[in-house]
């Protein structure tokens, strides 16, 4: 491979697509709809419609580029895991019921929920179409076998963080704070970090360098997810007078979590009632954010979400055989998706 | 690999079992309830439940053995295609309301839609988790890797198949018997045919054997679903007084379809007014059934299926590498789910 300083974001998001598009073009006459349909939740329906920030195969194609150069083989591996997740969207819409994502309707909404599982299920087979061109680009057998193997334990967590995730929501109780650690490692930073690992595992056999790239990977996913929470309730949108969204939803997040185990027993009984209003007033959930603010859940969260993000700086910076370039760049997107 | 003659499918059933419970057991506690869901599904909760047939594996099996001797290694293979086609099952039975299989309560009727399409995503998941012990078992790495090309394309068939029935069943019109071959092809030979090639695949490195494997397979599972559309209307169920429940439930099949493009028009207007009642009378059932035969739709599915089982026994005839017995086994397993 040549080294190449040709790390645009923008160029490598135009290369995961066309490679996107490589598995869900059109096959055949009698089953162009269900492609058509894929092609509309990824945005890729031509419609220059909103289509996701790619977070994913952005961080594996930078994680290859920063040890092998140019990121053009690598996208195989970056289609299957943007395809992987949007295969959990379309079903998670259905389990939350969402009739909305990007500022479009869900694929359930429109074409009913039989159609949209049975999509979702088409889009999990062919991300793995998606990796056996890797086999043609030139990657060993047993590279290729590694590979997937990740893979196929990666979503074995996904589907296991959401069955907590599910299974918690129908419980009286909240789950415990060390019980959300569990959840969002499997449901966020488990594709996150193998994301970046499979970009390590494809450009170099140096397994101490592919550990470190995974744990980088991994402490961002939970800084990212930790950020999400923080977003939900103390961000942008809310400081401009929006209600917090995650707040009047009953996410499950770590402010709300902590602040059940930490609240003093009037503050706990009182958040229990307000938690449980389907619709919660203004008023309510502003009595929410204070009963947070002043149990340290925001402390609590910023500072566990600093630690993350600067355990994947530390990680970061001790990958010995980056391209400086493209640890700058990873800096940045880590920048970019971890503001608060 | 030595030659067996211990050719016993019920220790190739009880094999299966114990490899699928290599993969759906417990793995830790905050899980340990999707595991038990699976388990429920699949028959093999302890509770002596039924168990489905599992013909694809044991079709596997046979393939397999029929060629290397021994069963044992094929496992794994064995293993991923029964928990494939319950992923299947899982999302079908919510994707058609279906409250029971096997005459126990589903999975979404038990535990509610999203945990039931999360628990389906886990199977499927879990089926290529089955697929990397071939890699212990020996199997070299392109033998293991093709393999999962073959799995892969087959899940993306079951899913396009999958699709032309939902979207259909949608439409005012009927499907034609050309797109039914079609949509049957995917759904149910796509699955059987993979198992059985997949079998030879591991057991030879022969395309031509493998291909008549696979021909095989094609054909017997092209027989074994029309098999099912006579029995669903002319079964011994219905010669017991029982009302032939596909009619009732509006079932695509063949001879509907048949009789749909092939009756005078005086039928086919009266077949479209009582095919279109919800709930029709028993009266109503034996009209449409009494056009049914008077159109030779009966006599037509039964020489198809006839066709498709004897192009089956010819090119099980023509497999030369076999080991007799296992042939005489894939013949009996042939006799037992080709009836009609």
């Amino acid at each position: 491979m040549t080294v190449s300083n040709d790390l645009d974001l923008n160029a490598m998001l135009a290369d995961t697509e066309a490679e996107i598009l490589r598995v869900v073009g059109p096959r055949d006459d009698a089953t162009a709809g269900v492609y058509e349909m894929i092609r509309y939740h990824l945005g890729l329906d031509g419609s220059d419609g909103p289509r996701g920030k790619r977070i994913r195969p952005l961080l594996g194609l930078l994680a290859y580029a920063s040890i092998a150069g140019d990121h053009h083989a690598a996208l195989p591996g970056a289609a299957a895991v943007e395809l992987g997740h949007n295969f959990s969207l379309v079903h998670d819409d259905i389990e939350d019921g969402d009739v909305e994502r990007r500022h479009r309707a869900t694929l359930w909404a429109i074409h009913g929920v039989p159609q949209a599982i049975n999509t979702g299920d088409l889009i999990f087979s062919l991300s793995r179409v998606a990796l056996h061109r890797l086999t043609d680009l030139g990657f060993s057998d047993a590279k290729v076998l590694r590979l997937m193997r990740l893979y196929d334990e990666t979503c074995v967590a996904l589907c296991e963080g959401q069955y907590i995730d599910i299974a918690t929501s129908a419980q009286d109780e909240p789950m415990t704070v060390e019980l959300y650690f569990d959840m969002i490692g499997r449901k966020t930073a488990a594709l996150i970090a193998a994301s970046i690992e499979a970009g390590a595992l494809l450009a170099t056999d140096d397994d101490e360098v592919i550990a470190r790239y995974r744990r980088f990977g991994w402490s961002l996913g939970l800084a990212f997810q930790l950020n999400d929470d923080l977003l939900g309730i103390w961000g942008e949108e809310q400081k401009t007078g929006k209600v917090p969204t995650d707040v009047v939803r009953h996410k499950k997040t770590l402010p709300v979590l902590y602040a059940f185990e930490h609240a003093t027993p009037g503050d706990r009984e009182r958040l229990a009632v307000l938690h449980a209003q389907p619709d919660p007033s203004d008023a309510q959930v502003g009595e929410i954010v204070a009963i947070l603010e002043r149990t340290g859940a925001q402390a609590f969260t910023r500072s566990e979400a600093r630690r993350h993000r600067d355990a994947a700086l530390a990680e970061l910076d001790g990958l010995a055989v980056v391209d400086p370039a493209a640890r700058e760049k990873l800096a940045g997107i880590m920048r970019a998706v971890i503001s608060a």
